[in-house]
């Protein structure tokens, strides 16, 4: 029975490809139709023309084992985060955010009481933000809680900013601090490993706040957004820090067709977390360059707003774009260049 | 540690709301903030306005091992059938489909080639739906395969149908035929197991062509939109047929404050469906009643319409709308009244 067999084809691992590249595999051939879709998938959101504005879609998969752990992800911070990543996506194209769709699939290991410890952080999230709950699926799984989360953002036309407007000569600029979300997620890992050999001991988060709360409740750089229009800046292009400065630098330097160079004196690190990158004996900078999860946004200006971000503590210059042929590039202290690349989590820790 | 143990906190399992039950419970205090958030959970689709115009925006999940069995399912038709019954929930609001996301997890028994049969599917139905893939997000997945779509759709402001303005005397309307879907999976199930007790065995799946292809590619009833346009009827409400005549009358009743009434001798079966019910021992009509997934619509319209529909062999009257007073019953042959009820797939088994 030809429906039951497994075909003789040559299979391929997805992991050849990676995620990005997943992606770019099955969407290559691609054509959008209607009038309508402005632009499709390759950056943050998805543009659609409003007539007047354009709209912005995005959406996210957040699985129990692989993008949380319940042990120490307490579901009120996860239904908040879980929100929070993606009006990030619709911060990341200049814009706000509306409406969001949330699909739940469950096993029976859930209560009610628990999901609705999740919706209290989503409800929460969703007032910090102004942002709808419209729709929503829920269903029962075979394993484990899964959220799908679509979001709806609207920004005015002229404001809209994607990944790819990066021109040589801006100034690459991040907001906020980097590495925190992962140097908490170590300290939690860490914390699990020790009370699973040993359940009576306390765990030790004293001064660590900071880059666990970077972890567990991230924020969407609203904020940012609102400050670029206060201060007339429209930035040539811009990306939100999900998966680490690496990455995101080298999504633009892909998408505007330019390089970026990126100065390791100039990453900004909170105190707390290069305290704690000593301690769990981690180089701080790459966490910020590969840890991802900060959820800051990474963005070029044009050099004739240097003196509207200069002294302002929200952002920092962290190096700037240059013709293609000089490749992406990291700077380091002592002056040697190193080519940039998205190592992700191994980089770190084999370091 | 607080966070890794588990709370005292009193815990109520999930199926003592049902799946309807617990999507009212954990939503029932969300209000709607933004202008433009027309109507939010609890029809086909949320809407949003644009403005001249309405959008339709709808969320679905489909996981393996609880909406489909890739051992029967070819992912190809899988593809298939995860955009069309999006697409159906923009056709249960009278709207056009234009746009959607995707989000796909998967474990690592999938290649590449796999997705790629996926895809295939996807974008056929893309192409016959006039849809555009805009976004998406791939991840791994600790547990087979998991499809998210979201579905964004337009529809003009004076023709959108929601559920709930049936109104008493208005005539209640199916389009093709049902249960077929039902008895196609049965089939499948059947062979399944035959095959699993002796892989020599060849599927019988000869005559069965229809049902089969009720279940494994259904379509988006996008023919009967453009024929309403055509045939000048505003429907008075609508709903897809997804989890079975029963629900969703009864999800018209709910939200139309009025009560079905659905006659047995009316409600339309292929004879493919009978003939194959009868093999397989069940009631057609308990299938059309409670089995889903026919994805046709079910619809109300006002009385001076009839002319239009009554010999049109899209559409069949199977009922009428009377006071709420009344309760919601099915009419049987037999001249007896039944109060409507949504049983589920339970009910076809154990008649």
């Amino acid at each position: 029975m030809s429906l039951f067999k497994e075909k003789g084809i040559k299979t391929t691992p997805i992991e050849s490809l990676g995620e990005f590249g997943l992606i770019d595999h099955l969407t290559k051939d691609i054509i959008t139709k209607n009038p309508t879709s402005v632009k499709g998938i390759g950056d943050d959101a998805a543009v659609i023309d409003l007539g007047n504005k354009y709209q912005l879609i995005s959406t996210d998969l957040l699985l129990e084992g692989v993008h949380f752990d319940l042990a120490y992800m307490p579901l009120k911070h996860l239904g908040y985060k879980a929100v929070a990543v993606n009006v990030s996506d619709i911060c990341a194209m200049n814009g706000d955010a509306k409406q969001i769709t949330i699909g739940l699939a469950m096993s029976n290991r859930f209560s009610i009481e628990a999901l609705e410890e999740l919706y209290t952080g989503i409800n929460l999230a969703c007032e910090k933000y102004g942002v709808d709950i419209v729709g929503g699926d829920t269903t029962s799984s075979t394993a484990g809680l899964m959220i799908s989360i679509t979001v709806l953002g609207e920004v005015e036309k002229e404001k809209i900013t994607y990944r790819s407007g990066a021109k040589v000569n801006d100034l690459l600029v991040c907001t906020g601090d980097l590495g925190g979300s992962y140097l908490g997620l170590q300290l939690l890992k860490r914390e699990k490993e020790i009370f699973i050999e040993n359940p009576k001991m306390q765990p030790d988060l004293a001064g660590n706040e900071y880059v666990i709360q970077r972890q567990l409740k991230p924020e969407a750089r609203i904020d940012i957004v609102r400050k670029l229009e206060k201060l007339k800046i429209d930035p040539t292009s811009m990306i939100d820090i999900s998966d680490g400065l690496s990455s995101e630098g080298l999504h633009i330097s892909k998408s505007s067709k330019v390089s970026v160079q990126i100065y390791e004196d100039k990453i900004p690190l909170d105190i707390s977390a290069i305290n704690l990158s000593e301690e769990l004996n981690l180089n701080p900078i790459l966490c910020a360059l590969n840890g991802g999860e900060d959820y800051e946004l990474l963005l070029t200006i044009k050099q004739q707003d240097y003196e509207k971000v200069k002294s302002d503590v929200d952002f920092t210059i962290i190096g700037h774009i240059s013709d293609k042929s000089e490749g992406n590039n990291f700077l380091a202290k002592d002056g040697s260049s190193h080519p940039l690349r998205a190592q992700g989590w191994d980089a770190i820790k084999t370091d």
